[in-house]
């Protein structure tokens, strides 16, 4: 009878015993939340942290310097992994799967760059390994291509997955500021990662994608092997163009079906107002899933930030309790996808006099404009030679997407 | 080892043999979303309907008149029922469930209705009984607030979550049409219920707050003891005030907790600009989650239709081939959440002349307008005192809430 064994499952609730690794800013999020949350009864037991001088907000004894006293802790039953770097981060995580506990990681690099190896451990240890909190934070967007879009009629997942990003694209498209001051910002707040770059060139939106394209369409991807263009080749011209057409600049994410098989990338687009990504605003996130039959369906959510952040983790505790782990069903239905960069795009490119953007290259070419400092072209171009060409990489040439880019 | 169960399951996915209730349209929408979506093995075996004299699209064969015929039908092991009759839904889905058939429903008024004995039926013969689709069609909103809100963080709970009155709100403020033209539009496109009323005096919205008042908080409530006002009595004079203020008025069904109790009910209320809901429009559906920590999460999809609500169905009759079922976490974990009706709610009442609205009855009054025609007045308001108050029925009364109604 399921009540019973969740009445169970309850009462096994009283045990959640947290080894915590990491007290930055959303491992210091993850203690208030505990401490506001009576109906999940869980216990920072001890935290591993790496900084011995710095001053910490809750007593020294919660604290050690020494990873194996919270990995093989008695007492500690779930591993909450909350650390910046990434190879660090992957050995505290195999270290503890590899001990059959349950583990909460929020780390999308090290989940991106280790997927194949965390699926093997799990297998192997039979050990959860739950990260939610990896993906638009708040957002539930794991569960849901895990549990409802468990299905072949998935055809597009879009989304402003990197909340930094996002927050500077509001600063210079609503209010009007410029890439540095926004930027500036961004970090003030907390929304942007200890290295901009990761954000602003759109390797964190990157990493995410490989996580999502693994519970959306069952595909295992290496980072290196997708692409990723940033925000911060965005100039005057372009930024003139879209506010001359009503658009936004927006870093989107996406995964979308071409044929039978998947195009991925990270890469800056022009919005309209009708676009649902225009009206999502400063650190929010996003994610639309669009399906055969049930057309559009947006999931909005706080992105970045401690708090947000530190629900996630949360409730991917909780649902360690109840006996949740994910079980890769697109992998094992193996529907066969593969990435391709066979397919067209629409895109805008900006270039100044001394780069040369050769007409050949693209298939069709819709608009031209010139003037003294700086050019466009907006044309269709086959993808693979848009990002193979020697123009791309050109610090000078600015490429954002239409937006409905793939045509 | 879970990924061998995994696969045990997703072989077991062949087997999945329908028997069906009701080819109105999204009936048909079923037949066609499993038509395309050879992932997921399922087979309509048998289709009960009730009108013998009409023509139907697909061959005479796969119907019958009988119920038993369905039923007890032996190769059939999930009934989708999806007819309009709330009580001889509830009898084909009671019935199911003492076979212990898993059975998926879009009958949001059956379950609303028969919550409590649904919950039953549900234990002691250990089927389950899913309907994703009964509360904003595509969105999986009952998924996400079982798995993912499970815990004791979940504040408030709104949504637009009839698809009917706001195609109507929009074709209103949008587009400047008037209330009759907007109504005729909506059925038209088969947005609305067969009996409007049900739609736009607030019904329907209250069967998925009764629904989604369980899954949030725990709440098993009887749907008459919970407030529905309808959008039927929305007049020129607050459409101008909406207007000019540059709002829209949106209904919204609410779920909030006040202390520690639970404010539940669906009115009519103005939204600006910079509300999630100023932006659902058309037939889309949203629900917006506040969380302590989180803050606002929407969930935004199209909320009524055949094939949205089809695509639902699906999701729920994969969702039982991997034996998901409903734990209604919320009321095992017993957080002893009542309904209240002891808060204060800011409203606008527009009123003509034969009326009498007592100032004695407010709490405060904030503004107050009169003509020759129309009176307004806003104010603060104890909720109790609205709804009990001998105006507030009145035909020539119509109140819309404040944009943050609860004060």
């Amino acid at each position: 009878m399921f009540n019973k064994t969740l009445k169970q499952k309850i009462m096994e609730r009283t045990k959640i015993k947290i080894g915590l690794f990491g007290f930055g800013c959303v491992g210091k999020g993850l203690y208030d939340v505990l401490h506001q949350t009576p109906g999940l009864k869980a216990e920072i037991v001890k935290i591993c942290v790496k900084d011995r001088a710095k001053k910490r907000s809750i007593p020294d004894e919660f604290f050690t310097f020494d990873r194996s006293e919270v990995l093989n802790h008695p007492d500690i039953n779930i591993i909450v992994e909350l650390i910046d770097d990434s190879e660090a981060a992957f050995e505290i995580v195999s270290t503890a799967l590899k001990s059959g506990k349950g583990v909460v990681s929020a780390n999308k690099k090290m989940i991106a760059e280790h997927f194949d190896e965390l699926l093997a451990l799990q297998k192997l240890h039979n050990a959860p390994l739950l990260y939610e909190a990896a993906s638009c934070a708040s957002i539930p967007i794991i569960r849901n291509l895990e549990e409802y879009y468990d299905n072949d009629l998935l055809q597009n997942l879009s989304g402003i997955v990197n909340g930094s990003t996002n927050y500077i694209l509001t600063k210079i498209f609503r209010d009007n500021l410029n890439f540095a001051d926004s930027l500036k910002m961004a970090q003030e707040l907390g929304f942007a990662e200890s290295n901009p770059a990761l954000d602003v060139e759109g390797f964190d939106a990157k990493f995410k994608l490989t996580i999502l394209l693994a519970h959306a369409f069952g595909i295992v991807a290496r980072p290196e092997n997708l692409i990723n263009l940033g925000i911060q080749k965005i100039g005057d011209l372009e930024s003139r163009f879209a506010r001359e057409k009503a658009y936004k600049i927006k870093l989107i994410a996406r995964a979308q079906k071409v044929g039978n098989k998947i195009a991925a990338f990270v890469m800056p687009q022009f919005v309209s107002r009708e676009n649902n990504f225009y009206h999502i605003n400063d650190e929010y996130n996003a994610v639309q899933t669009e399906c055969f039959f049930a057309d559009k369906q947006l999931f909005t959510g706080k992105g970045a930030g401690s708090h947000p952040t530190a629900s996630a983790v949360l409730s991917d505790l909780s649902a360690l309790t109840y006996d949740y782990r994910y079980e890769y069903k697109k992998l094992q239905q193996n529907a066969g996808y593969e990435l391709t960069r066979d397919f067209k795009v629409e895109v805008f490119v900006r270039f100044s006099d001394e780069v040369n953007v050769p007409a050949v290259d693209f298939d069709e070419i819709s608009e031209r404009y010139s003037s003294q400092k700086q050019n466009y072209v907006i044309g269709k171009i086959h993808f693979e030679t848009l990002i193979n060409s020697d123009w791309y990489k050109n610090p000078a040439v600015s490429v954002v997407l239409a937006e409905n880019p793939i045509v």
